[in-house]
């Protein structure tokens, strides 16, 4: 069993560690949470105070002009899109995740005018599926959304399929799937494919160029830690910029967007996915937020991820053998950056943790769930987790009565 | 002719004078552009920087719950309730303007599934119409829009028409539409009337329950002064509540968003119209500027708006007779909170301006448009700014070559 003399070996030898000093981290807590909301950095700091004291404070109205806001979407979009594989001009940074699913969901629908099923995963985030199917009112014709378990798949794709959605990495289990050989299988039966990264951007090397991915959303306030609510992203693949056509259109999608024009014309590429103003705010946080992956790689984030997770599994078992069930698999390539273990009384346990300064989240009906952010944890993080853990489980403070009811949130 | 003298006694004797110092405003400018970007006020930074420094920095996924982000959409919702005659409960604020309209118009839509026309105006707001036509492909049924000039709209309204879509202040030439008597014609014939406030909310009383509005949406970056791209609000009056669905549902907007179930069940009241998660930093800074707000009422702040764009154009014929036609009505029934004039040169004229510290702005293809904000605007801030127009009407500094070519932005 690895010590924890190891476990500061590890962290002295571990080329990540400096960036822990990039972010704003309370000394008495390890934070096991930013696969929920990733924490403040120093990029996020400056860059909004400068938003408000002097691009905002002084420019004012011109700093649409001077202070480059009109360009943020796409400007920031490239910056993620070096994170996920794309290139530059296929990725624009707007709305809220589940808006940004619509978009592309609606557009996705008119380019196959003759299939009538979207498929997608039973156990997807419930908010993809809600929007999924809402947006089969908006295609004009009957669509049904066919949600069927990951194994089931296969079976449910034939050539009255529009779009497979899917999340890349499933927000309980952190299981990550096949991005390449599910993106073909859709593609096999004429099908497209829209990916839902929200618990894979910043967190594992995508590349949705070499997958051949037509379209993508992801989350900014997750692994990228563009604070609460950041703006979601979109990824529509180059082959359909001019193709596909937003279906919540705006002004500033618009190709002249101040001459005021009664018709729509798209501008050209992703920016015709802006709709209207996007918070400058949120925009900012979310560009200073990426100034710490100018500093390593995603193979670098991605290979001190996994060696955190097994770290995690390889403690738990051999400290609380036979306690927890781990539901995220073991296989690297199937594996997120996460580790989710079901235990029932898992929602008292999370709340003794966090009472001991362990950040983790309950997801219901019975899963503990703890996301492992590279940029900021340590391995003797891990370590401390794993003995607070078992100190919770051997005194049993999580049974304490206060648990019994659980809390509205988190 | 109004004096510079009697400027400053007007200064002297107008209550809301002392909110002047809650701005930061740039000493040597005039600032006329309110009605595209309201400014920072003290209460802004305050606010976005306790979430930065201590809620999210310190209580980080915990601020969901522990720092009312949950309730943010809604609390400040009610704060803007107060602003447009509206109860507690009805006005929720989230995503951008036009994704607010778009969930609107969906949602009117399917509460009239016998009729198949909007009816809209021919000169609104260019964001408005494309996304009136976007949304008229959601409704599961052939609709039309309708955009007719203002003057033609009681030929428009029959009993095809499923819902007639304004906006209440003209962003071109600043008149305000008859609130009350449009929307009681509307649903004279059976439609629905959705209001579009954003160059009204925080400029006029307006009294949506009076009015028996039944949807408005309006913008926070304009007179609430939240900031560039500040979220939108939507405002669902209480009689539809439970009755109208969000056609972007998301899981923020379930009755039970922690217990991911598979099907969307809306929650009470217009918390269902959140779709996900909100930027809190955007949330905040909208918090933090309708701060202000509590200071004074918006009786006081129209009677002011409306004596400043009096004295404008008093000053504006007087100093410059036969120069501008301007468009903005004189009856204060009619007049919002800006004036626009009519010119030629009047992209020359506006950059001319901006060069001399008066920022107004252009509006294809030739207004030149200045917007009076009561919060933080002074009397003899409006003399010199019609010294200064004077000067450069004179000087002709407008023909400059380098105005020559319009630029893209403002």
């Amino acid at each position: 069993m690895t010590t924890r003399e190891e476990c500061q070996t590890l962290d002295l030898e571990d080329e990540l560690a400096p960036l822990r000093n990039e972010f704003l981290l309370n000394y008495d807590e390890i934070y096991l949470d930013g696969n929920s909301l990733g924490p403040v950095s120093r990029g996020v700091s400056s860059h909004v105070n400068d938003v408000v004291d002097h691009e905002w404070g002084k420019q004012l109205v011109r700093g649409w002009n001077d202070a480059g806001w009109m360009a943020m979407p796409t400007r920031i979009g490239d910056r993620i899109a070096t994170l996920i594989g794309a290139h530059s001009g296929e990725v624009v940074v707007a709305d809220t995740l589940t808006i940004a699913l619509a978009k592309l969901i609606g557009g996705a629908l008119k380019l196959r005018p003759d299939r009538h099923v979207i498929v997608t995963d039973v156990d997807n985030f419930h908010s993809d599926l809600y929007i999924a199917q809402a947006m089969s009112a908006y295609g004009g014709r009957p669509i049904t959304v066919k949600a069927v378990s990951r194994g089931s798949l296969d079976e449910a794709l034939n050539d009255d399929v529009a779009l497979v959605m899917l999340t890349h990495v499933d927000f309980r289990n952190g299981e990550m799937l096949d991005l390449k050989g599910i993106t073909e299988k859709a593609h096999d039966v004429g099908a497209l494919m829209l990916w839902d990264f929200a618990h894979s951007t910043g967190a594992a090397p995508l590349n949705v160029e070499e997958a051949k991915v037509d379209f993508a959303a992801g989350c900014g306030y997750k692994y990228l830690n563009g604070g609460p609510g950041a703006p979601a992203y979109m990824y529509v693949r180059a082959l359909w910029q001019g193709v596909i056509e937003n279906p919540l259109p705006g002004w500033l999608g618009h190709a002249r967007p101040f001459d005021f024009e009664p018709e729509f014309e798209p501008a050209k590429g992703v920016q015709s996915f802006v709709t209207s103003s996007p918070s400058i705010l949120a925009l900012s946080a979310l560009d200073g937020a990426l100034d710490v992956f100018d500093q390593t790689s995603m193979n670098a984030i991605r290979a001190k991820s996994l060696h955190l997770t097994d770290l995690f599994m390889e403690l738990v078992e051999a400290k609380l053998p036979a306690t927890f069930e781990i539901v995220t698999p073991r296989e690297y390539a199937h594996r997120g950056s996460q580790v989710s273990m079901r235990h029932d009384e898992s929602y008292g346990i999370i709340q003794a943790l966090i009472e001991r300064g362990v950040i983790g989240d309950f997801r219901a009906p019975d899963i503990a769930r703890f996301g492992f952010t590279p940029l900021y944890l340590r391995f003797v993080d891990v370590y401390d987790a794993v003995e607070i853990l078992a100190d919770v489980m051997s005194s049993e403070a999580h049974r304490d009565p206060k648990f019994a009811t659980r809390n509205a949130v988190t």
